[in-house]
This record gives C-alpha cells, sequence and structure tokens, in this order.
C-alpha cells in the first residue's frame, strides 16, 4: 500500500497495467498507447509530488531506474531519439514519460502532448513483445545498479 | 569549447542567454518567456544526444544539478507543480526543462507544449529577479552536491 495515497489517485490504485519490473519503491509499466508501443512509465510508489520531496537516495535510486529504461527502450526500440518528462499536472503522484521517438511518428518533432503533426499510420517502432521489453529493463536495471 | 559542436547547433553556439550558474559541463539558464518566468533549463556543456550517453558520474552530476534547480525554484517561485522534461527533438543536445506551474496558467494542466488552455493574463508566478535566482541556484547546487 503506498504511503500518504488518496483513494482517487490512478496511480496508488492501477486498474490494468503492464508491470515490466517492480521493486519495493516503484514500478515500471508498459504504456497502452497504439501510436508509442515502446512509451513506458516508471511510477513511484508512495504518493510523492515531486522529485525533490524524495530523500537524497530514493532520488539516485528514481534516476537510476529512469537510466536503465532509456536504455533499455534504445535497445529495443532504436529510436531516433528519446523524450524524458515528469509532469503530474493531471495526477499529482509522481512518474517519469520515457517515450522512444522516430522522426516520422505522429508529433515528431513535437513533444506526444502538442499537435500532432501528421496523420497516424501506425508507429515507425520496432514489434517488440512485452516479455522482451520486460527482460531487457530487468537486465538494464541490473547493470545501472551495479555501475 | 563543447566536444562534437556542430556549426548550428544553437546550445553549442548560444547567443543571448541570462546564465544563473555554470561548471566545466554544464549551465543553468533562464528562459526568457513571459508567461513563464520562472522557467529554468539545464544544459550539457558538450553535444550529446542522450542521458544515457553520459557516463555514470556525469549522468549523477547532471541530475545533483537538475534537482537542486527544481529546489531553487520550488523556493523562489513556490509553483502548484513542478514540470521536468528532455526531448531535445528540435535541438538534439542534451537540455533539461524545468518550470515552475501554476493552476491558473496558460496550459495548465496541461504540458506548456500543448494547446493553451486559457487566454494569457500575465504569469501568475511572483517576481524575481535574475540575481535573486541565480543565488538560490548556486545555494541549492551547493547543498545538492555537499549531500
Amino acid at each position: 500500500m503506498p504511503i500518504n495515497a488518496p483513494k482517487d489517485c490512478p496511480l496508488c490504485f492501477p486498474e490494468q497495467e503492464i508491470v515490466l519490473w517492480h521493486d519495493a519503491s516503484c514500478r515500471v509499466i508498459r504504456v497502452s498507447d497504439a501510436d508509442y508501443p515502446g512509451y513506458c512509465r516508471l511510477i513511484w510508489k508512495d504518493h510523492v509530488s515531486e522529485m525533490s520531496d524524495l530523500t537524497p537516495a530514493e532520488q539516485r535510486h528514481c534516476f537510476n531506474i529512469l537510466m536503465a529504461v532509456e536504455v533499455a527502450v534504445r535497445e529495443c526500440f532504436r529510436p531516433d531519439k528519446i523524450n524524458l518528462a515528469s509532469f503530474g499536472n493531471v495526477v499529482p503522484h509522481l512518474h517519469w514519460h520515457v517515450i522512444p521517438r522516430y522522426l516520422d511518428d505522429l508529433h515528431y518533432p513535437q513533444p506526444i502532448w502538442a499537435q500532432a503533426q501528421r496523420k497516424s499510420r501506425g508507429s515507425p517502432a520496432p514489434e517488440v513483445d512485452d516479455a522482451r521489453l520486460a527482460l531487457a529493463v530487468r537486465n538494464a536495471i541490473a547493470e545501472q545498479i551495479a555501475g
């Protein structure tokens, strides 16, 4: 059970998630988005709002996991660019977006929250199943934490 | 001189910048944006594209500075939320956006790259001059690096 969990927080009480990896402090999920099939999200377990609300050790852990997810997403999806973002304006529960981007994806070169730049024709990302992505995340986390 | 600097990179060869702090590896600037006067940017010195292109020590340093900027921006601007993002789709030179957000700012609760949600009536952020912001950044960096 997350600390300080409001009953209506969808990240404290998720319904359907593809969890690729988790530990006692956070989890990594794959976002269901047909335009961005490589889109992953790192969700802190406790209901805290900002990175700087974490302790220094928690911050380091969170960034280590974030970097590992970036490495795994690059390895699996070979994107032209990685986008990282932590907003929390709608759901003020700390989470990070990790999005592989391609020159011909729906919004490029804009962030995916901006207006679409072209018509959706399916994603240019290679197909990668959940099991392979989960393995890449797990391996990258092991390497990041060992380093 | 940044490593691997393309002649046309505006972050390798900046024109006008309000530099709040810098060291040998990166700088923190204040972005000139009337709607977001507390908007700061952390720019890595060398022309690298992704966080995971940095060495582990460089990653830690970059995240330490990012966290310190977040702390300084929270202290100076008392926002409702902090937004952090690293895209680089337009300029593939590693940089982080640190944006203090308010419930009644131009785009809330959307990211600032999305469609405006209301008419611009000036920012709800308190007025903070460059010198005070620079001091807050410097102090927060000293504390972050000591911790």
